[in-house]
C-alpha cells in the first residue's frame, strides 16, 4: 500500500492517476484525514494502514508563483523543510522507504567546457549565454547530484523557495531510506494552470531562458520505478534528458497549437524583474545520467515535448 | 535520568551545574557522542539510557552575535527549527516530556494602557518610550504567552534569528509533552562572554533600551521546577518579573563593580544600526504571571540583579 501526501496538488494528482492506472493499492491522504505534519498522527496512520511506501508531494510553492514565498516565510519553511523532516522521522519509525519531491531550482546555470577549463555559466537568461550553449551543445554539462547547490541560503542570492528546497536536501542528506527526486518546470499534455506549456500560452510576455524540464507523467513513472525497483536510495535529477530555450518551446507551441498567436518576450532581465517578478529566478540544466543508470530513464526532452503537443488536451477557457 | 542537549553552551552548562548540585542523575550529551539531529540516533540513545526527561539548550545563536544568523541561514534554521522538530518526534516516540529553550525576542515592545485604550509601544529604544514607561510603570504590561509574536517572519521586520525562534514555537504548538521556556537576555554573577552584565562592561558603546531579563540560574531552576513538578505543558515566559532600562543596569554596574569606568551610549538608533548592528534588534517586556501561577517563580528582577552584582566573580581578563 502506497500513501500519497499532497494528493490534491499538481504532482500528487499525477501519482494518484498512475497508481490507479497500474492497479496499485494506494491512499491519497488529505490533511483533514490525517494531519501528517504531526509525527504522532502520521506514524499512527502509516501503521494502521499497513503502508509499504510513502510519496511526499506536499509542499509550499507559493500562489500565484514563487514570489509569494518571499513573504509567506513560515508557511514556506513549514511546508518545505519541517514537513520533510517530520516524514523522515515517521518513515524511519515505521521503517518504510519513501520518495520526496525536491526541485532542480537549487541550481542556477550550467557547466560549460571552455578552452581554459570547466566553468559555470550562471546567466542562462542572457542572449550570449543562450548562444554559447546553442553553438556548442557538446560542451554543455548539467549539474550532477553531488554538485553543491549554488542557488540557496548558503549561496545567495536565491529565492526563499529555492533556499527552503535546498535546505530540505540538507535535512534529508544521510537519511537512509529516502529517494529525493528533483523535479524541474513540469509540463505535459493536460492544459492547466501549473503546466509550463499552458503558462507560456497565457503569459502576456514570455521570459526567455534555458532550462531542463520534467514531463509530469515521466517524472511520476520514474519515481515509482525507483521505489518499486528498490533502486539505491539518494538524490536523483529527474528531468527529461536535454535542455531547451523558452524561445524554442514557444516556436513548437506556435507551430502545433497556436499558429495565430503572437508571442511577446521581455526585452531583458531588468524589465522582467522590474515588472513581473520579485525573487530571483533560477534557470538550470541538470545531468540525468544517475537516473538512467538506475534503469528508470525519462524520455529525451524532444520526444516528451512532441508527445505532449501531439496529445494536447485543452482545458475549458482556452485562450 | 535527565538528558541535556547543548550541554557545552552557556545555558546548557548552567543546567548541568544545577543537576550536579541537586544530585540528580543526568547525561550531558555532545553531538560526537550522539548526533541528536538524527531521529534514529536520538531515539536509540534515549531508549538505551532510560531517559525520563530531556532538556534542549542546543540552538544557533550566531557568533559573535545574532547578526551572523542573517547570513548563516541554513545553520540557523537547522539548529533552531529543524532540531526542535526532530527532538519533538523522538520524545513523542519514546514518550518522555521535555523542555525547550525558546526566546522572548519574538516580541518587540510592550503593552501600554493609554487614555484611549491599550496599545503596543514598539520603540523601546526611543527616549520618549523609555520616559513614558518610567513615568507610568503601573500602565505597562508585558506580552503574555498567547500574544502573537510581532517580531517574526510572519510579522516583519525581524532578525533571521527571531524569525527562526518564532517559527520553532509554531512547530511545537500543539506538541503535547513539551515545555517551551522563553529566555531573554541572560545574566548572572559569573563574568563571561555571554553574560549581559559582562557585555555591558566591555562594549565600547552601550545601546540604551528597555527589556525584561533572565537570571540564568533562576531560569534553570524554574525550568527544572516545571519538569520535575509536572506543571501543565505549554509555553512559559521565563524572565525575572519586571523590566529595566540599560541605563539603570549600567548605573548599578558602575556603582558596584566599575566606579572609574565611563560608559558611553549610542546617540540614537541610526548610529547604532549604522555602525554596530545589522539585523533589527527586539526589545521587549514579558509578563510572567503564568510562570508564577505554575509555582516556580523567578526572583523579582531587582533582587536577581543585586544578587548577581553582590556575588560577582571576575573572569580572567577583567577589563
Amino acid at each position: 500500500m502506497i500513501v500519497v501526501l499532497g494528493a490534491a496538488g499538481y504532482i500528487g494528482r499525477a501519482f494518484v492517476s498512475e497508481l490507479k492506472a497500474r492497479g496499485l493499492e494506494h491512499r491519497a491522504v488529505s490533511r483533514v484525514e490525517c494531519d501528517y505534519a504531526r509525527f504522532g498522527e502520521l506514524t499512527a496512520f502509516l501503521r494502521k494502514t499497513g503502508a509499504r511506501f510513502l510519496v511526499n508531494t506536499a509542499g509550499f510553492t507559493g500562489k500565484p508563483n514563487v514570489d509569494a514565498c518571499e513573504t509567506a516565510r513560515d508557511a514556506t519553511l513549514l511546508g518545505n523543510v519541517v514537513l520533510p523532516q517530520t516524514i523522515a522521522c515517521a518513515c524511519e519509525a515505521v521503517d518504510i522507504p519513501w520518495f520526496h519531491v525536491s526541485s532542480g531550482c537549487i541550481y542556477n546555470g550550467a557547466w560549460l567546457n571552455d578552452s581554459d577549463g570547466r566553468r559555470i555559466v550562471e546567466d542562462l537568461s542572457a542572449p550570449e549565454a543562450r548562444e554559447a550553449l546553442a553553438a556548442r551543445p557538446g560542451d554543455v554539462q548539467g549539474f550532477v547530484e553531488d554538485d553543491e547547490p549554488n542557488f540557496s541560503f548558503d549561496c545567495p542570492p536565491c529565492s526563499f523557495y529555492s533556499g527552503s528546497k535546498a535546505l530540505a536536501e540538507k535535512v534529508l542528506a544521510g537519511v537512509g531510506n529516502v529517494y529525493v527526486g528533483r523535479l524541474r518546470i513540469p509540463f505535459d499534455e493536460f492544459d492547466g494552470p501549473r503546466n509550463y506549456l499552458s503558462k507560456l500560452l497565457r503569459y502576456p510576455k514570455v521570459y526567455d531562458n534555458v532550462n531542463s524540464l520534467s514531463h509530469r507523467g515521466d517524472f511520476v513513472q520514474a519515481a515509482l520505478g525507483l521505489l518499486l525497483n528498490r533502486a539505491p536510495f539518494g538524490v536523483y535529477n529527474m528531468t527529461n534528458p536535454g535542455f531547451v530555450s523558452t524561445r524554442e518551446v514557444v516556436e513548437r507551441i506556435r507551430a502545433r497549437l497556436a499558429p495565430e498567436r503572437q508571442f511577446e518576450f521581455w526585452e531583458n532581465d531588468e524589465a522582467f524583474y522590474r515588472e513581473a517578478a520579485k525573487a530571483p529566478r533560477s534557470n538550470c540544466i541538470l545531468d540525468t545520467a544517475k537516473l538512467q543508470a538506475a534503469g528508470v530513464a525519462m524520455r529525451p526532452f524532444d520526444v516528451a515535448l512532441d508527445a505532449a503537443l501531439d496529445n494536447w488536451q485543452w482545458e475549458e477557457g482556452r485562450p
